[in-house]
């Protein structure tokens, strides 16, 4: 094998510690669904030979990059080097440098460091205790998974680091002395207003912070994965609607008018959107893990492992985007502070080592959003005719899924061999796959056969994979990502017959999720302001959901975005034409079922004839069948009746060409008006 | 006269000055409905002949007092005045120390220094410029207001004082050099944060700002009127619901919780409530001008004019509630910081000098909301009985009124002696001032006929008064305030026929009306969550109205109070049970016509069998009839038209025993079911 490799370094020239990084960090992005670009990264016109080693050579460090269960060495190890390093203590978050909801297995170092898996939380390692902080929806699953002897569970919400340390600081903790408490951040994965807030807080009881340069968690982690490399590929304008030069030059302009002479740009979404650019890097969010700053003559540095770009990516981000090794990125910084230039920063992403090394070099930073964050929500004509697209595409897998779930739960309930949550997800997985243009899910599938669907961010895994059983409900909460779009959709569906409970609850929610849908509202109005028509229904009967009702869906991006949102946090920003959200309002009962009913919805003017003002109203984007069996008729309203049964006949009209024939008869029948 | 006055002062044992002093003091303060109270706190039993040289007296003094139209030399007196101090602008905003809505005379100083007499804005003045900044619904009042030789006229919302300031030190303007300008600003009249934002932005230029021993403008303003002087009263426990003595432990133990000393207290209506005490220092709100220092043991040190107290107040405050004079108060901060005291501030409302005060002698500060605030906003079970014996009352005396203008207004105009908007607001308040409890109005009535109820903060004046005419709406938004409770309530009335887009308009706003008078929401549900309800009816053929839905209203107390509202704005305070908030929405023709429809409703419990979580709802707590003829019943929905004729219904049986029969035969015509 390591010959091979040799004879395949000697043949692309390449010195085979080259070759064998690459694989390895190639091995460290998500498996891509179709590998033919990611072998073109190494070059050359490969032999059928050579592919099939390079395959096993990635699969074989692959496997080797596995994450491995949690031991407590690993709690001795990062010990040893905060002795080393006269360090008190060590914050561990979720976050990596970009801040976003996928991270890289590299940068998985909440669970390396003590075996919980969650998407959100954090560690702080003192010298003789830690802790772990996880919000409400993990504190179960902390515990199955954290070892009780190392850690102690907190809430994040309620007792976050900052609160914890602060209480172990001012109370008379053994060992502690607050004069001579260091605690250590990494300040690649803090953001500024983070570690400025944490330094006034801990800076108050007399105790330090120490920015670290290199993490301690990383020196003592000897198998951490490398950062990955996949490539990164044109995202065509026929897509993306605008030229990647028309939008660097109108946000310089921007920058110009605000006397700004460059922006840090450093959430990779926004870079992907900004140079109509994708990537692979992380699971289920098409993104290449990049810095950049965007210049006010609309120029842009691009920091980004040149690994990952062919050669037609460099053409397509032509002469006027710099590319530079993501190490350049400090020195670049700080030439830009030396020539004493006013530079923008987003203060609660940016990392504090960025901000810092602008600032120390000469910089005026100037606090402001990230100039691609409202641009990207508003989604041009052309994203959104491909959004629409992926919609038709997407609707017509899930609703034959549906198909195939509806003529096999009950027999195959009854032959004993019941369909299993993974199962289905699976099934609609491959619905899906048929596709040529599916690229990834857009995010775990929540696959929740009765009880569990009550759980909202419940995953099946094989110890919980449930039977689909008659007299319960099934939700099935899923998306995609597709070159032109981003699906998010969740239908709840009824095996067997129902209970007048669960139609009544289920109505409610779609009362609820009507009210949204069919809302006109004035500019300027904000999600939040929406947020309770879809709680109504629910409200009136003393019942209410925990989450929030939608949130914001980019283009062949992340399925969660900014800024805007629908929920009873009070978010200001005005929903604006172009945006996507989700319109998700739901409702669960513990250990009994869970109702979730969720479309994507776009926002558009209104066209009212003799209106005074402009208004907006949303165009519901998602194609799949509501159950009907769950709709109590006699809870609707007309208006409301007549929503269900327009939106039935488009799905069924729109769909019934894209199934095959077993499922367009089925579509018939439950797209029938009530 | 002035004889007279020397042997009254010698009756009384009253030095001359002393007497002179009273009576213009009490001639600063809004004339009383009853003078025997006002009469009293010139001590010792009077004579009728000694009552009606006072009475003549106080009434010289206050025509003494009236605003005289403004000139010129005001602004030179003031620019005099500022030359001498060496200051380059000054700073006039609307408030005085206790930031209310409503000033007393003498703290009218951007009418005095500018003539502008609306309720909000605010004027700087420089020695060659000057500007006054008003709102939207000022910008014309402003105009017609103001010397436009003297001023120009900002927008108080685009381009605020401290923008305008800005510019004018960052462009290179005539004479001024950033460096060399102080802006002055009296301390008293800004709030602590309000001068630390101030002079966070004019530092960044440079620029210096100077908080004045004395305020410049006074100093040039030689009829400025005193200080107000009316009598402070005791608001009797089986009113208030609570003993002050029980109030003020109850704060002073959670200032203890909360490890703070003593938290200060600037509001007055926070005062009063906290006391159990009313008065009558401003117009339309029973409120002494006075400031407090709550203490963690549960006393009180109160800052007032003892002028104000007569012997039988003073017995009601007790030995916990030490007097002083108001000048004594900066001394007693010096205090309280010398003991190195940790003392809780409101920084928003807080007038800066008296923050600094405290800091300066060594006080820790700690920002918080006022600690009576919320407590006064959830009205406890016995103030809403008598809230809702005030609703009674004033909607017996409204509906009389509207049965009047109904039976009177078309057989006068075809005399071609119309009823006139003044004639109509003058016979509301006749009806109410038949009830011996009437106090004072609420506010000054919006009676606008036709065009002017389009305007939202329209108050007739001899100038403007105009007809009320067939073929138009006409819109009466008044209110009163008696001991039990504060009201404050809007019709929009019919004058003839309507005309079919009238009705519809009328309809939509009792819609949205509606809507939020049934709503049913969860705990911690903010009213910025619910005023979308208001408007949907609205939004749905493309109107809006321009202001919020609703807001707080007090317990014989302000009409306006917080932190409850109902508004676009992002307003997190939850609404918790006992609040009461206006249910206003409306909807403005713009030379045409004006409609509002307000109620106001207190929050409950909403008793919900089989709920899974408790929810709150509103009570409608106002009673009076809601015009049919502009109903258009065929845009109702079958629960809202049960709504309307449930309302009329509880308002005509509520009502019928209440007025006089003539209108209790209309009364019962007009609340028929639709």
């Amino acid at each position: 094998m390591s010959e091979a490799l040799s004879s395949l370094a000697a043949t692309l020239s390449l010195p085979l510690g080259e070759l064998e990084a690459l694989v390895r960090a190639v091995a460290a992005a998500p498996p891509p669904r179709d590998d033919a670009a990611t072998l073109a990264l190494f070059g050359g016109a490969l032999s059928d030979d050579h592919r099939r080693l390079l395959t096993h050579a990635i699969d074989t460090a692959r496997a080797a990059i596995e994450p491995t269960p949690w031991t407590r060495d690993r709690v001795v190890g990062l010990r040893d080097e905060l002795r080393r390093r006269n360090l008190s203590a060590f914050w561990v978050p979720r976050a990596d440098e970009h801040q976003g909801e996928y991270v890289p297995a590299g940068a998985e170092r909440l669970r390396y460091s003590t075996g919980f898996t969650g998407s959100a939380g954090a560690a702080v390692f003192l010298l003789s205790r830690a802790a772990v902080f996880v919000d409400g929806r993990y504190t179960l699953q902390a515990k199955q998974q954290v070892d009780a002897g190392t850690f102690e569970i907190q809430s994040l919400t309620d007792n976050p680091p900052i609160d914890w340390l602060k209480s172990l600081l001012s109370g008379k903790t053994d060992g502690i002395v607050p004069k001579d408490f260091r605690l250590g951040l990494d300040p690649w994965l803090h953001s500024q207003n983070e570690v400025k807030s944490i330094e006034k807080e801990l800076g108050k009881l007399g105790a330090q912070v120490v920015l670290v340069e290199t993490n301690p968690l990383d020196a003592s982690w000897a198998q951490q994965p490398p950062t990955p490399v996949a490539p990164v590929f044109p995202h065509p304008t026929e897509l993306a609607g605008k030229n990647p030069d028309l939008k660097r030059h109108e946000l310089g302009d921007e920058l110009l008018t605000a006397k700004v002479d460059a922006a840090l740009i450093t959430l990779p979404d926004s870079i992907a959107w900004l140079l109509n650019i994708r990537g692979g890097d992380v699971p289920h969010t098409p993104l290449p893990l990049s810095f950049a700053v965007l210049h006010a003559d609309g120029t842009v540095d691009l920091f980004v492992d040149p690994r990952k770009l062919t050669e037609p990516t460099r053409q397509w981000l032509g002469a006027e985007v710099r590319l530079h090794r993501r190490e350049a990125l400090l020195g670049l910084l700080g030439d830009l502070g030396r020539s004493q230039l006013r530079v923008q920063i987003e203060g609660a992403s940016c990392p504090a080592i960025l901000a810092r090394t602008l600032e120390k070099a000469g910089a005026t930073l100037v606090e402001g959003k990230d100039p691609c964050q409202l641009p990207k929500a508003r989604k041009n004509a052309t994203e959104l005719e491909g959004i629409r697209a992926a919609h038709r595409r997407d609707g017509a897998a899930l609703t034959r899924f549906l198909c195939w779930l509806d003529q096999n739960v009950l027999a195959r309930a009854s032959s004993g061999k019941p369909i299993m949550e993974i199962e289905a997800s699976d099934r609609l997985e491959a619905f899906r796959a048929e596709s040529p243009l599916l690229r990834d899910l857009s995010f775990d599938s929540i696959s929740g056969a009765g009880a569990h669907g009550a759980i909202v961010h419940y995953r099946a895994t094989p110890e919980s994979d449930a039977a689909i059983l008659p007299g319960t409900l099934y939700l099935i909460d899923s998306g995609a990502q597709y070159p032109d779009g981003t699906t998010d959709v969740t239908r709840t569906v009824a095996i067997g017959t129902p209970t007048a409970e669960m139609a009544d609850r289920f109505t409610r929610v779609l009362k609820g999720h009507i009210a949204v849908a069919r809302a006109i509202f004035a500019h300027k109005t904000s999600g939040g302001q929406l947020d309770a028509l879809a709680r109504l229904a629910l409200w009136e009967v003393g019942l209410d959901y925990e989450h929030g009702t939608g949130h914001g869906v980019g283009a062949y991006l992340a399925v969660h975005e900014g800024p805007q949102n629908m929920s009873r946090r009070a978010v200001t920003a005005p929903l604006e034409a172009g945006m996507i959200l989700s319109n998700e309002p739901g409702y669960y009962k513990t250990d009994g079922y869970g109702i979730r009913i969720e479309n994507l919805v776009t926002v558009k003017k209104a066209e009212i004839a003799g209106g005074e003002k402009e208004m907006l109203a949303f165009e519901t984007l998602t194609l799949a069948p509501i159950d009907r069996q769950l709709i109590d008729v006699t809870l609707l309203r007309a208006d409301e009746r007549a929503w269900v049964d327009e939106y039935h006949a488009w799905v069924n009209t729109t769909l019934a060409p894209l199934v095959d024939s077993v499922t367009r008869v089925w579509l018939a029948g439950v797209t029938a008006p009530l």
